[in-house]
């Protein structure tokens, strides 16, 4: 189809939109929005199906901003559409209370699929959301019912092609097939260094091609618009490989600065952006101009997309009629429920029953809640054997040609690629039909924190199921028993990390995980085995803190979590036999939960008036929070069979022991106050 | 030159050791050290030159084993060709206190130049050990005086492949044409998950094509000796580029089980080493032997080795004659100290100069020292203009015929990859002769939180410059403002973590950070202005901790770090002003180095008796250590200007003051006991 100055315009309001914007903050990048704006212009108007009214319809097409600082373009598109973004909300651009953000975020804005900005991850996003689609479409799509069809587009630039999680994405990508995943590569040549060519001189197409990806290439993407809608056409038409397309575009096109490093990060100088909107036909005194041809031209588009949906609705109804379990599986998981009586499903556990690593326990859960819970997705970082994250019966998500799987399998194979899991985590999540979960050592989550920063701030039900959760790892040694990792965690707001005990905390772990709709959690689990505990409980260790072995007139309280709580509890045993000294134990699976009970209750399982030692076989950074004295381990551990890891490091019930009698002494005569009273609450 | 039976077992030898070590140890992954004993055996007795009695030899071959878990390999090759790593040693793999830990720690054990094992690291160890080999040859190499000529090489297995560290790595490799980098690719299509098609098909060496490498291939890595040998002796011809040859090998090979995932990650079962070991033509009831021959072939290659080292050190003697500078430049770094006197470039600042912010403060340090120290390398990770990282007339680290620098230049453009950024310093720091510091904000150092834990784990001198280090950065809004950075590298044993006040206290930090021979530093620093201090000095500034504003009875103290502590100061101000109340305001911009103060000096800090409230716009976690109450942001950022993101989370005079007078209330009638002391001493 021929384009027209109306076109034309449009882009040119996109650019003097995030000039106006840019401006007014006194802060932001003009330059990629005003670089791509004609690709975005083409895709949006020609392509993506999404109606404006309805930002959450199922089966609308996803867009993903990876270069995520060049969010003016998109809330310029988002408001010339018609979602809920308005003039004045482009007008507030990066001001406190805005829905329109230094960055995009997902929580914040209609429209807005995926929080990004940190390089990288909303490519990898991309492959979560292509990857839900195909999943969804492979469960739910039977003939002349093709529910779920949509592409997945995103843009990234420079940053994003440089950064790891991105690649392990793109070779994720490439190996799964996934036809509906485009890719708009803005090979603009500038990132913040300036030149690319002082640090990034590879062949971005060829290393896609050896990823396996469909690629092509627009030569001139700040005019040739239909170079730009031939290759995405072209795109959609390959099935079988998601496709990059580089366009070769002028940063800060129109700019005095175009094509330099000067336009990436800062606004316009004042006198650029009056010479960009003469250039453009724009009143150089005004701001914020949209010419009325601009939202009929997408008014337009949005109507059609509107159309779209109400086929889409129609044809759902109707398949209703004739798939009525699939219908009613799927319009459940688009509201977001799990199904009735899930819960029941979970594993309790007596006292008597034997002992069992965590990791275990968490298999025995999976192998339980799979099949009751049809969304859930599991996987793992090529640890499966280690992370016991597949059920017995599990089908692996993989295109059926290799003969080793299919779309609608539930296990995914992440590969080596802890990062970019997490980041596909986010965009499962996203996509609203499934909920991921997938393994890896806890020490490796680590690789993974800007993606599950990402999951917290973005507030996306994503669990990591993180075994070998300490020293107990044992002979691997130091490269891979975590320390610090716990406590990183549980700084990060908005993520619960759990350290269940045994099998009823392991449950609750889950239980929580899966209920808590808008948070992600990090379930620690142990290599070695655990006992069962005389007084845990599904539901009071859905506290996140309770007594686990109370002793009357206690003259100290270890609080513990994990593997080290039945150690303690030995400990208070110890202490109670050669020393005639009671001690309560406290089970404290998850610090965020418990924060969350009421002062009454946290004071009852912390009380005022006897010292607290806390054990955990980790950094004690953060432990003061709940105790006056800690034990743990402060420095990096050992190689070695882990029962002597244990006993190098003390975490024994002598250890324990010895530090609870010099708590005990170092309080005498003092009546500590509870550390759950503070002077003042914090601001949430 | 052709290969006789010894070569064939010495390859066995190796392989037999890694079955005993395994089997003894019950524990470890015998099948790489099986499957690579060929290719190691050609690179290290045809092509390595080191010494086994000199292991730090500046001009050694490098050899890092980027798949870790391989070690018994490694350990087995140290031992046979000599180095301090004895039978009894081997036999010990994986004990407690041993030197052949489960994976491979540089400080632990001679021979070993990088710690390895969490996937891709080592890889990107080996580039950054190449560009210290290429940048040590600019400047230090003269015409007749090739004193650094040596080849980094590099064993990788699928693992590493799919690792975006090694990715990111790779792609610089690539640009910086690093031509004495020789990556062999174990192709054993086996990762954790079995085969390699259930999640990594790409074309693994027309990726590194495009990332411009040379690339080769030797098909039957098991028996082709004499192929894997010309592959080496091209790579070594290709001078202008990386080269990696895929080698395909049989995991495991000998085993039942070769070839299967059965053979990676545990010891082989009694009659599988039985007959591994009769066809291999050793004693089935004996282990740990080593034919006599073998010891005799690799003890000549260790002698020439041994003479190339003579050689090289009276190659030195002679430079010293002609090049007396530049000599005594390099046996200086090499001895591992610092130029006398360097520390008096460090700026200082009276209470009068201008307020900076940290990132200018870092910048005018870097400007001052970079003459006085020439092996000290800045770079970033693409943020160059935000970081202040390089100084005014600093030279790019380029290949020359780009143009944009030459391999002498000091500064190093890693573009958008922190964690490649990460391993690469622990790579530069291994090599010897230089001193890595590259700069990206400090949300973006958690990227590369694999990287940063091995710098702490393998104690070497690299330094984080992190700028933009809370929400002072403003309107880039919460994808970008750190809330659980500090907490989590806090939490990370033997890293200083630096968040200076101010000029005085920045000097401090590096200075601090440059002394620290085997311990990384993250200076976290502003973006904002911060005013210079009263009381800071760098002397009372490298206590970790000091009183910044003292206060007769004082009935609270306020201790902070970086930015914000001059609000806290103008907070005990207020409190004074408007209520009569005076307030001890302590800075404490390090607190690993307050730590390690004498108790009394902490406790003339901290006293017993008063109430200290804490105050970092962060989370508040681990805080606890040294204060009764806690004030920070427990939840994600905000963006906007930042004045006003401070006022949204009252990080101001008047809402610190409204806490301090909480604390004070809280605190009345009871004399807290300092949190300096504590019940008992925690294990270091």
């Amino acid at each position: 189809m021929a384009y027209t100055e109306v076109d034309q315009l449009a882009i040119n309001t996109i650019r003097v939109l995030a000039v106006d914007a840019t401006s007014k903050a006194n802060s932001g990048h003009p330059g990629a929005p005003m670089g791509l704006a004609p690709t975005a212009h083409v895709l949006f108007n020609k392509f993506m199906n999404f109606n404006p009214k309805s930002p959450r319809w199922a089966n609308r097409d996803r867009f993903v901003l990876s270069n995520g600082h060049g969010c003016m373009l998109q809330y310029a598109l988002l408001h010339l559409f018609g979602y809920a973004v308005s003039l004045d909300d482009l007008k507030a651009f990066r001001q406190i209370g805005s829905i329109t953000p230094g960055h995009p975020e997902a929580h914040e804005t209609p429209g807005i699929e995926v929080t990004t900005g940190p390089l990288g991850q909303g490519f990898a996003n991309a492959v979560g959301l292509a990857i839900a689609q195909a999943h969804s479409a492979g469960v739910f799509n039977k003939p002349g019912y093709e529910l779920f069809n949509n592409y997945t587009y995103t843009i990234f630039g420079d940053g994003c092609a440089m950064e790891g999680v991105a690649s392990e994405a793109a070779s994720t990508a490439g190996h799964l097939k996934l036809g509906n995943l485009i890719a708009l590569y803005d090979d603009n040549h500038i990132s913040i260094d300036g030149d690319t060519k002082v640090a990034f001189t590879e062949d971005v197409l060829k290393r896609f091609e050896a990823y396996g990806w469909h690629t092509l290439e627009v030569k001139d993407g700040d005019h040739d618009l239909q170079g730009i809608e031939e290759a995405i056409r072209k795109a959609q038409q390959v099935k079988d490989k998601p496709t990059v397309i580089k366009i070769t575009t002028t940063i800060g096109f129109g700019s005095k600065l175009q094509g330099t490093g000067g336009v990436h990060g800062n606004p316009l100088k004042a006198d650029d952006a009056e010479s960009v909107k003469k250039a453009f036909g724009f009143d150089p005194s005004q701001s914020f101009v949209v010419p009325q041809q601009v939202y009929d031209l997408y008014g337009k588009h949005a109507a059609e997309g509107a159309a779209k949906e109400q086929e889409w609705n129609n044809l759902l109804q109707k398949y209703g009629g004739e798939y009525k379990a699939e219908h009613a599986d799927l319009t459940r998981r688009l509201a977001g429920k799990l199904p009735e009586g899930w819960e029941k499903s979970l594993p309790t556990y007596k006292p008597t029953d034997a002992a069992v690593a965590s990791r275990k326990l968490s298999e025995a859960v999976l192998e339980k809640i799979h099949s009751v819970i049809p969304e859930l997705l599991s996987g793992s970082a090529d640890l499966t054997g280690s992370n016991n994250t597949r059920w017995k019966n599990a089908v692996d998500f993989q295109p059926p040609e290799y003969g080793i799987g299919d779309w609608s399998g539930r296990y995914l194979r992440y590969g080596v690629r802890e990062h970019s899991m997490g980041a596909i985590f986010n965009g499962l999540a996203a996509y609203g039909t499934v909920i991921p979960a997938g393994g890896t050592f806890l020490n490796f989550v680590s690789y993974a924190a800007g993606a599950v920063r990402l999951s917290a701030l973005s507030q996306v039900r994503a669990i990591w199921v993180a075994t070998h959760d300490s020293i107990g790892l044992g002979e691997d040694g130091p490269t891979h028993q975590p320390i610090e990792t716990l406590a990183h965690f549980r700084a990060l707001p908005n993520l619960m990390v759990w350290r269940p005990a045994d099998g009823n905390e392991t449950s609750a772990a889950y239980y929580s995980a899966l209920t808590s709709t808008h948070t992600p959690s990090i379930l620690a689990l142990t290599r070695q085995n655990l006992p069962q505990l005389q007084n845990s409980s599904i539901e009071v260790a859905l506290k996140g803190g309770y007594v686990a072995v109370d002793a009357p007139n206690a003259a100290v309280a270890i609080v513990s979590t994990g593997s080290e709580v039945s150690i303690a509890i030995d400990a208070a045993q110890y202490l109670k036999e050669k020393h005639n000294v009671a001690a309560r134990v406290v089970s404290i699976p998850c610090f965020e939960v418990f924060d969350a009970q009421s002062k009454e209750y946290r004071l009852s399982v912390l009380p005022d008036g006897i010292p607290i030692l806390s054990v955990e076989a980790a950094s004690t950074l953060g432990w003061e929070r709940y105790s006056h004295e800690q034990f743990g381990i402060n420095r990096f551990g050992a190689s070695g069979p882990y029962k002597q890891v244990y006993e190098k490091f003390e975490i024994t019930p002598e250890g324990i022991s010895k530090r609870a009698l010099a708590t005990i002494d170092f309080y005498r005569g003092v009546k500590p106050r509870s550390p759950i009273n503070r002077a003042f609450q914090q601001l949430i």
